[in-house]
């Protein structure tokens, strides 16, 4: 027999193992969104599977079920990060384990037609064709919540998996009265605010500035050039190979400079996150963000506390008029209110961050009743047309802007989106604490290096990756649970300001 | 038990799974050569010993001897692609399993250690230093060959490796026929001839134009975009990932336009034999090039034979001197024997194509000699030192410049040399070939589209992939085995016209 000793070892040497082929997949999946030849994708569709495979199968293995049988019982005597990348591991394990294997199959099958149909139903505008398979997708994971089990709200299951330890009962208290705020703000705003004119942003601005501006602010935040790198795609998205290698993209367009802009201060915020993990956590599943909600919260830091802030722009607007004499013509606070519109929309991902998460509310209000039975795939169309003529005053005329916009129910995904909310409020609670105890930090942020900031973020989130539950590092960065007042303060305050209004 | 056919599918399917890892891990090296951030690297060398491991653990599995040993027996009726492959998982798996596995180990370990050592040794410029790692290899390696097995020749075994077919009898001849004429025209070219002047080509020339100008003659040449990248670089390579992204890397410098043009057609030369390799290859161990000297011919042939012949030039320096008009002032015939020249040097990667194969002369003898217990490692640097004044009449003053120039012995690549020579007689061999089967030949390489020449290329060549050995391709083609003298009939005319010599 192995001593628990050695097994520790094996152990480690696997989960780096593994490590090393997610590196790989990650890799692929970067190159395939940036680099790849138009011809090239057919072939690489295979690696991804046989890679996918492999991890897959060494996280179900028979192998992974022994190290697990044999290092639990000794969880005590382990190191925190060997006892906490049991956890996770014993966490995906029990998770694939509890489905029988053939209908984990099926749903794999499931899921991958239904992305494809979706992507078919969206181009045409047609529900109805998506139906079918959202039906199947629904009835299993109403299914598969059984097997998991549940203790108050069968939607907690699935809330789990994205933010662990988040609930339905939390959630509902929180986005009740965040909806409210943002409602009563929004009333406001359209009786008694003057909206800014967006005329003021149209500025055509050459890609090459553009990216200049971008790598200039990026290297403000502190992301580290020599452990990362910028590139052009379709989607953007941020990735972390390893800790010295987080890439991030964007796309530019040359009248809208704040769609590469923003978008590169958001995945800045996701990969300074990853940059910075604690390098002991390399090689184990705890090199990763703490949630999704978490990673979520350092990217809206980013982007809409810090970089949609009006002390963030007195240094930075002065760089971009340098680089663009174009917008010298427009003074900061007409800009600055410009940036800031904000106006209902029924897409998603073209939201403001006013609006953002109403359409956040709508998304978990229908899963959480899909979930419980309280609601069938039958009439989601017209629950979901509803609550947009409720929530933002508009209605959908066409599904692919209404029901059928996120890919996320066609891959089983739900229980994620409230995710994106959590990261808004997690990032103005961590930023409220952030004002207590950096006493200069309106300073820091006038001026052209936020290092203070950067630590601060390492020092209480960034380095411990998975190594802390989501609700642990609230409560040991803020000393509070999940609470939307600095949200709705920031939000209030903000809006005031760009709409004029008289607080 | 399994009917031939189904064994049949199954290794299909494995060596599919197999093709896949060996996709992923060139993306890795691709990406490791070209993108990865500075800090990147240490993590990702994880990444190749774990998929480097598994792509050997299934070459040596005990799934692959089952394979073999059931369908070997019934080898007449497979397919030629299955059998084939199986021909070829044979060889890899004896060639393997032959030496006994510590002994591989210890090879294995003692390599990587060498290459590290050597790395030091040349930048020291100390030979002795990497002495007694080459001697231990040296010493391996000769037990390695008696534990494969040989004919005539111990050095035989080695060839065969990157040559199959190939042996010492042959290259004895060949390459004594081939120096003989080398010696003769460069006595000649130094009585008789008018060296050109190569400062008619030190014109400083942008990168971005040179890159414009490669991209021109990469399309002629037929190189698919679509199916494949241009990247930068420190060292040069082609790398197929499938059959439809093969990328190419080059380095630019500014003041000498020849390193990137000529860099780019040769790689392009490699990646165009592997964007048309028959597509039912894909997924097998024959999705490669028949050997190491037929890929070579593949670049040598649009560098050497196409890329510096005078007719090619004839319509590229209209387009060369219309992207850089400073290039106007030098007359066509000067250019083109300033590009031309040749010189004696120490280092063989610099040498021009007249005396390059006279530095692989070198590198063959002494490694026959080697293997063949005719000489020592204590004695090597004064062979190498006395052979590069014999043959070239100079002598190295710096091992950096002498015996620790290269990196192959280090890596235990003992019989890889010949292949660099060898790819140029071949591809003389094709070209006459071609002559003979294009009567237009001329017409097309003084035009702008060589389409005829890369599909003459592709039918008789590219499309074999592994399905063929690079002497029954040769014979197939040209009617003919290995033969010097269309290489040799070659360099005499062109040395003629540039060193304006009476023929």
């Amino acid at each position: 027999m192995n001593t628990v000793e050695e097994t520790k070892t094996e152990f480690l040497a696997f989960l780096k193992k593994k490590a090393a082929l997610e590196e790989a997949l990650n890799l692929v999946y970067w190159d395939i969104r940036t680099k790849i030849p138009k011809k090239g994708t057919e072939g690489r569709a295979e690696v991804i599977g046989v890679l996918s495979e492999q991890i897959f199968e060494m996280e179900v293995s028979e192998e992974m079920a022994a190290f697990i049988a044999t290092l639990a019982p000794h969880r005590a005597e382990l190191d925190e990060i060997t006892a906490k990348s049991l956890d996770e591991s014993n966490r995906v394990y029990a998770l694939n384990k509890k489905i029988p294997a053939k209908e984990f199959r099926a749903y794999s099958k499931l899921v991958a037609e239904a992305e494809n149909v979706w992507g078919e139903a969206r181009a045409e505008n047609d529900f109805a064709k998506f139906a079918p398979y959202l039906e199947e997708i629904v009835t299993m994971k109403r299914k598969f919540v059984e097997y998991w089990g549940y203790e108050q709200n069968k939607y907690d299951t699935l809330l789990d998996q994205y933010e662990p330890g988040m609930t339905v009962e939390v959630l509902d208290s929180v986005f009740l009265k965040l909806r409210d705020a943002i409602m009563t703000l929004r009333g406001k705003m359209a009786r008694e605010g003057t909206a800014p004119n967006p005329d003021l942003l149209r500025v055509t601005m050459p890609r090459e500035k553009q990216q200049t501006f971008s790598e200039q602010i990026l290297t403000k935040m502190g992301f580290d050039f020599d452990a990362g790198r910028l590139d052009d795609t379709i989607h953007p998205f941020a990735i972390g190979l390893n800790l010295h290698d987080v890439r991030i993209t964007t796309r530019y367009d040359e009248d809208n400079f704040k769609m590469a802009v923003f978008g590169i201060i958001h995945e800045g915020g996701h990969a300074i996150y990853e940059q910075n993990f604690n390098p002991k956590l390399a090689g184990t599943p705890l090199k990763e963000g703490a949630s999704m909600g978490i990673h979520e919260s350092q990217s809206l830091f980013y982007e809409i506390i810090l970089g949609s802030s009006f002390a963030f722009w007195k240094s930075n607007y002065k760089n971009l008029t340098k680089l663009e004499p174009k917008f010298a013509q427009v003074p900061l606070e007409d800009f600055y209110r410009a940036a800031n519109l904000s106006e209902s929309s029924l897409v998603r991902i073209e939201a403001d961050i006013l609006t953002y998460p109403l359409h956040i509310m709508i998304r978990y209000e229908l899963e959480k009743a899909l979930m419980n039975g309280e609601l069938e795939v039958a009439d989601l169309k017209e629950a979901w047309n509803n609550k947009y003529e409720e929530y933002l005053g508009i209605r959908p005329e066409k599904d692919s802007e209404g029901i059928l916009q996120d890919i996320h129910w066609a891959g089983g995904d739900f229980g994620y989106f409230p995710s994106y909310a959590l990261g808004l409020i997690y990032a103005a609670q961590f930023f409220h604490t952030m004002e207590r105890e950096l006493p200069e930090l309106d300073q820091i942020i006038e001026s052209d290096d936020y290092t203070p900031i950067r630590e601060w973020l390492t020092e209480h989130i960034h380095q411990y990756g998975k190594l802390k539950k989501p609700l642990e590092i609230l409560k040991d960065t803020t000393g509070e649970g999940l609470n939307p007042d600095y949200l709705i303060d920031l939000l209030n305050k903000r809006y005031e300001f760009v709409y004029n209004l008289k607080s």
